[in-house]
Order: C-alpha cells, then structure tokens, then sequence
C-alpha cells in the first residue's frame, strides 16, 4: 500500500473493554487480540484545528447547496457533509458515494401522532430514500471508502437483507468483488435479489441471520475476509450523520428522543457515539435513545427490561448478568431478528450513557403503525414500525415526558417489506371485484 | 367555488383532434363533447411577462439552494422547480408537493454502455427515486394540485400500479379521498399494497389494465369521478420535467435522444409536449424520442414500425389506418401491460413531430437488461429494462448516430418490481448452501 492516508495519532482504532489501538487503515480482523471484544473508530480532533463554530458554518454551508448538483462529495452527500465529524483525516479524493444521506426529515401525521398518543411531538427521518433503499448506505459510504482506500478486493457481509444490498452496490461502485451471506427463508424477495441485481456473489444458508454472521465472523476474524458488517466499526461512523442531520435540521439543537430499531445493533450504537461527539463539542443536551425491539428477536430489550425492574436502574454490569442469546421467533420485521446482536455492548453502553430505554413492541401493534404512518405519510418497514409501536408502548407507560420532541429513524423503506404489509392488508380497504362491470365498481364506491 | 385561480385565457383545456377549449378548473368529464377526443392544457406564456433568459436564470436559481431545507414548493420540488413552464399562473401556495423530482441523472455504467453498444454515451434519469418509487410522482403533484384546488372530494384510478400508488399518497396529503382500481392478477405485491397503506380504497378486477381503465373511463366521462389517470392531462404537465430537468443539468442544451418505455402514453407525451415548449422559447434542437414496448404490449411499437417498414415514413393518417388495440401477453414490464393505450394519439403526435421512432424489446432482454444496469449502476424496473433493450434494438439497426447522447427515463425503482428480477435471477451469482458451516461458505468462495 502506498503512503498512509492519515495517522495513528489521527484516527485510529480502539477496543471498547481493553482500550488497545490498532491502525484502522491495516486492520484485518476486527477483533482485539487482547480481549476479543469489538473496536471503536477514534479520532483526535485538535489535528482540524477548527474549533465547533467554524465546523457548523462549514457544514451550514455545504447544506445550502444541491447535493445533485456539485462536484463536491461534501456537498452531494447528506454523510459527508459531516466529514470532519466522520472521518475528519480522509483526503476528499478518496470518498465513494452515491449521494446518500439526502433525506427527508418530516412531521408524523395527525393520525400517526394520534394513535401513537401523548402530547409529542413527532418527527421521522426517512432513511428509506437511501440508493438501495435502506439507512445502511449512511455506513457503507464510509466502510466501503475505507475498503477501496485500504486496497482491499473482496469484501464479505451477513445480512438480513438490507446490509447486503449496500455491501453489493457500494461494492460494485468501488470496483472490489463483493460476497453476501443471507439466510434462504427470512429475507424479503426484494433483498434477496438487490445483491444479485448490483452483482454481488449470494450465498444463502438453511438458517437464520445468527447462522449467518457466525460464519462471517470466523472468516473475518480468521483474516479471510474483509467485513461489512457492523463489527467493521468504520459503518457506525456514517451512521452518526442521522444525529447531526437532525441537529442541523433543528438549526444546531437536539432533540429529547431518538428512536431507533435494534437489530444487530449499529443504529443505536452510532446515535449514541455521534451525541457524544457532539457533547465533545460542547453541546450540552444529552437526547436519551429509546430502543425497540420486536417479541421475536427482543435480547436486549429483554435484558434491558429485566434488569430496569429488579433494580430501578440499569448498569453495565447488571446488565451482563442478566444478557442472554435468544432463539428467534417470527416476525415480519425480519431484517431486526437477530437473536445474538453483535454490536450488543455498544448499544447498552449509549443507552446507559443517555439515560436512555428500551422498549418491546407487539408484532400486531408494529405491522398497524405501517398503516398508522401511512395515510398522508410514507410507507415505512416493519422495522420503522417497531419503533414507532415501541414509542407507543413507552408513551402508554408513562416514560415520555409531555411536550417531548421526537426523532423517530425509519430504517427503510417499505418497498422493500411488501410482504409484510401485505399480510396485515387488513388495516386497510380492499374490495375483490367479482367481475370487470363499470356498474360494479361504481356501487363499490357508492357513486 | 371562490374566485378562479387564473383565467381561461391564461390557462386552458383544449381538445387535440378539433380544438375546442373548455375551462381546467372546471372540467370534470375530460372527453371533449364535440368529438370525443382527450385534452391538452395549454398556456399564454405572454401572461407571464418574461423572456427566455428570465425563466431560465430563475430556474437556475432555484436549482442551486437544497430542496430539502426551503420552504418554497418552487425549491422544494424538481418539478415546480419549472413552475413557469407548468401551471404558470396558479398560486403558490396551493402547490400540493412531497420534494418529488429530485432525482438523480447518472452516467450508465461501462457495463452498460457495453451492453447497448454503438459509439454513444447514455445517461439515466432516476426517476424512481421519488416519493413512491415511480415517475408518476411527477404528474401526480400538478394534477393533484389542480385537484385541491377544484375542491375535489374523490379521484378515482386504473392502474398498472404505479400511478395508484401516487394517487393514494397525494391523495391523503391533500386530504381527498382515492379509490383505485387494479388489475387483481398484473400487478407486483409491493403495488397491491402501497395505495391500502396510503389509505385508499382499492377495487381489484378479474381483469387486465385495459378493463379497470374502461370503468374508470366511464365513470369519469359520466362526471361520477375525477381522474388521476392521464386522460386528465395536468399529469402530462408535471411529467415534463424530465426534458427540463435533463435541459438543466446540460447547462441549458438538449440531448439528441430520449428514450422512454411506452404504456399508456404519459411519458412519452409529455416529453415530446416539453420539447415542444422549450421550441418554442427559442430552443432549436429537437431531440427524438425513442418509444419502446415489450413484446407482450406493442400497439403502438408495431404499428408504428409497420407503417414505416410500408411507407419509409409515418404520418398521422397512415399511423391511425394501421392502429389497432391488441390483447396484451405476458411480461414481467407489467406497469406497460397496456394493449389500449388512452394517450396514444399524443405519443404518436410526438414522435412524429420529434422524427422519433419505436422499437420492441424481447422479453429475455428486458430483464437482463436489469442486471446489466445494476452492476455499478441503479436497480430499476422491467420498464426501464424495456427502454434499455429497445435503445440496444436500435443502435443494433443502425438507427442511432454514432456520438449521440441519449437520456433514458428511468421510470421506477426495481424494488417495485423485484418478482421481475427474481424470474431472471440466473442472471446472477447465486449459490445455495447446503449447511450452516464456515468451511461452506468459504469453499464456495474459494477462500
């Protein structure tokens, strides 16, 4: 590899138990030597030398512009807008996007807040309009830049279907071969054929996600292959840029909540670094996450709720103690079952750190709140229903303070999750025609 | 009614066949009673009161701010980007918009390039990165304005798929109620859904496109409905920003080629309508249309070509002797599977007056036409497989000069439409496994 793009004194990597550095730019494994536990991407920021305010205009001014219109990866991207939060030491030159991050941020809708219930507010930031329709592309610019900059000619993911098709397209786009490994019966015909369509090699495995990630794991660990899963950290990096978009959106203020799903875990994870980050920088507000977890794959929500309820208060040792794998069971938001969530540290560590909770939510109740979102709003995944059901849940009990102001992310779009609101196509109304008459459809209709 | 938005001599309807006007605002019937044939809607640009070089400095200037961060519809949206062009002279602020027409316009992969062939460079319009993943987002926004604005208590639908899906969502954002009516067995699972989880009622029919367009049809033209179909011709308004849009980002210069799929005939009409706006504020060039339909679905496509093949050349009059409606087939391009389609005289208008020219796609290189565009490129739909593989017919005619640069509409996203490429997933690298081990995953990588 020719001269490095930036130093160890400048970004580098950090085990979240044991505290050893290793140079993000040659890491192959992904696993401390020492404790085997996950790492965390750290940067020194004295090395910008720009100080909070000089980094908020910056960043104001590159969200002036059209993204679809500059030469600028700052600009084009809604991620890298935030560069110097993100991966502050990268030359520009070697960013690969596709313009991800330029999302809508908008107001649930009357109906949406109704049913959700409390004197709230509530926001969603629809990470769906992302290029292969999930908010996995926020990380997979900034690990697949990472990848291309590191010379790195395959790249290997487990997904429950939205990671794969980030990893296949980015992968394509950066001209490094790609290979995803998904469970055969718990993706979504979409997800399954998103890799194959952007040209990736798919392996399906007779298991389920959990099956999947081991095998992933061991090959990355083993230094086989390089990861696009979340245990590659360089993902949670991009993800911070849903905080700093709301942020700025709020005209540099944060908001009380955010709620998130939790499957594996980088969603949390990152909303949580990117509040510490900006605390760093002297914002003094601290929003709690509020984590959602189906009945079907709910490890840590279980635990989380566990623990809350024998002690008032959550530690991070309680919590250990308490931490179990589940089997998952079946669920439409297939792309959180994950019984064996591999950032799960992480997520309890944000979750800790901001005063955060989490909450379960009803497989009944997260499949209505597609058609709760829907009317006058957008169609959202099963997984945005969770959180939205989960909010819901936090609300009825009690937990959320009136007039709180809250960031709802909408991991994908409901495009990809038909199926799932399909089979609750109930909620809505849908006559079968018996035959083709004009007659007929105009008495359906009462006209 | 309050007072009328803009007069009849601003803004008016006027048949295509005899050229009788009637009022926009108030039409309800959209059937001309002289002669039965559809409307335009045309405008006095004199009324506007600036010249070329003024409308577009305008447009430019609204191009450079982010849409995501104005207040102004005419920033927010691609579409009323090009107000003056549209509906010059309705009031702002009874804009009904949701950002539509923000899409991307990428250069085709090499792959791609490959593929189709010929010494010419080929961009895309992303025009399924909108709203709700179609093109008809773009129609939709003016005609649902128009819509509101008329007071209009229920639109009612036929559909391929994608224009219910606009109509439920506009709809409900506009606070009108929808009732679409699809085809039971034609359209995609993620089609079905989406107008129930934007709140419409749907009526499905035993039947294909052309039997739910003929009671719509009839229904409208008895004045029981209001249209969301493009026999309501505000649509065609909207969808004209694709030929403003491609203006724009070549600096104000247009291509020698649109190439559009051919159903119903909205798009086709409306760029060839575009074009003939941008003549006629001084613009010389004239870029063709290339019109293309599948096997299953080529009225219009055959009869076209066989007057050409007959005559060296098509006129109106040798078109409509040759004109028949046909049984449609099977395809996976359902959002074309139109055997009747209601705009076809204004397509073949257009290509007409543009010297475009039709061809067919065969259905095996529609949808490898997918793949062929995914890899370092967008997962679009069948019917922009459709265009693809009927532009590679005809650069493999010699039609196409070499050197030209030529802009595909790509009308939606292949997450629609992903049962089209699930068919066709041989086009890919797939590999089943047959156990969970790592060693298996490994050896089929060859790692």
């Amino acid at each position: 590899m020719p001269e490095k793009l930036f130093t160890m004194k400048q970004t580098w990597l950090e085990c979240i138990e044991c505290g050893r550095k290793s140079d993000l730019l040659d890491e192959r494994n992904f696993k401390c030597p020492n404790c085997g536990n996950l790492f965390d991407v750290n940067h020194d920021f004295n090395f910008l030398g720009m100080d909070a305010n000089e980094l908020l205009d910056l960043f104001d001014k590159r969200a002036k512009a059209n993204p679809f219109y500059s030469e600028d990866p700052c600009v084009r991207s809604g991620v890298w807008r935030f560069k110097e939060w993100i991966m502050p030491f990268l030359p520009k030159e070697h960013i690969v996007t596709l313009e991800e991050g330029n999302v809508r941020i908008i107001k649930a809708s009357p109906r949406l807040h109704k049913w959700i219930g409390g004197d709230i507010g509530i926001w969603i930031i629809q990470e769906g309009m992302s290029p292969t329709g999930s908010f996995k592309d926020f990380g997979g610019t900034v690990m697949m830049t990472i990848a291309k900059a590191g010379n790195i000619k395959l790249v290997i993911v487990a997904s429950t279907g939205d990671t794969s098709a980030m990893a296949a397209l980015y992968a394509s786009v950066a001209g490094i071969n790609c290979a995803v490994v998904l469970p055969r019966d718990y993706v979504t015909p979409v997800q399954m054929i998103q890799p194959l369509v952007h040209g990736a090699t798919v392996i399906t495995l007779p298991g389920k996600f959990d099956a999947c990630m081991t095998a992933v794991r061991e090959l990355v660990h083993a230094g086989r292959g390089f990861p696009a899963n979340s245990i590659n950290p360089t993902r949670i990096e991009g993800h911070q840029a849903s905080v700093f978009l709301t942020a700025q959106f709020l005209k540099w203020s944060l908001p009380d909540y955010f709620v998130v799903p939790v499957g594996n875990g980088s969603n949390s994870s990152s909303v949580g670094k990117a509040i510490r980050l900006m605390n760093s920088f002297g914002f003094k507000k601290v929003p709690r996450i509020l984590g959602c977890q189906s009945e079907a794959a709910k490890p840590l929500a279980r635990s989380w709720l566990a623990v809350k309820e024998q002690k008032g208060k959550v530690t991070m040792a309680d919590w250990q103690a308490e931490y179990r794998d589940m089997e998952t069971g079946e669920t439409t938001a297939t792309a959180a079952l994950i019984g064996k969530p591999v950032s799960r540290q992480k997520v309890m560590r944000e979750i800790i750190y901001t005063d955060g909770l989490m909450e379960v939510a009803q497989e009944e109740d997260l499949n209505q709140a597609i058609f709760e979102c829907g009317e006058a709003g957008p169609f959202v995944c099963p997984q945005t229903g969770t959180a939205l059901a989960g909010l819901r849940n936090a609300v009825r009990k009690g937990e959320i303070a009136k007039g709180s102001l809250i960031f709802v992310i909408s991991t994908a779009t409901g495009m990809k999750f038909a199926e799932a609101a399909a089979k609750h196509s109930g909620q809505g109304k849908i006559v079968h025609a018996s035959d083709c008459e004009t007659e007929t459809v105009a008495k359906i209709l009462g006209i």
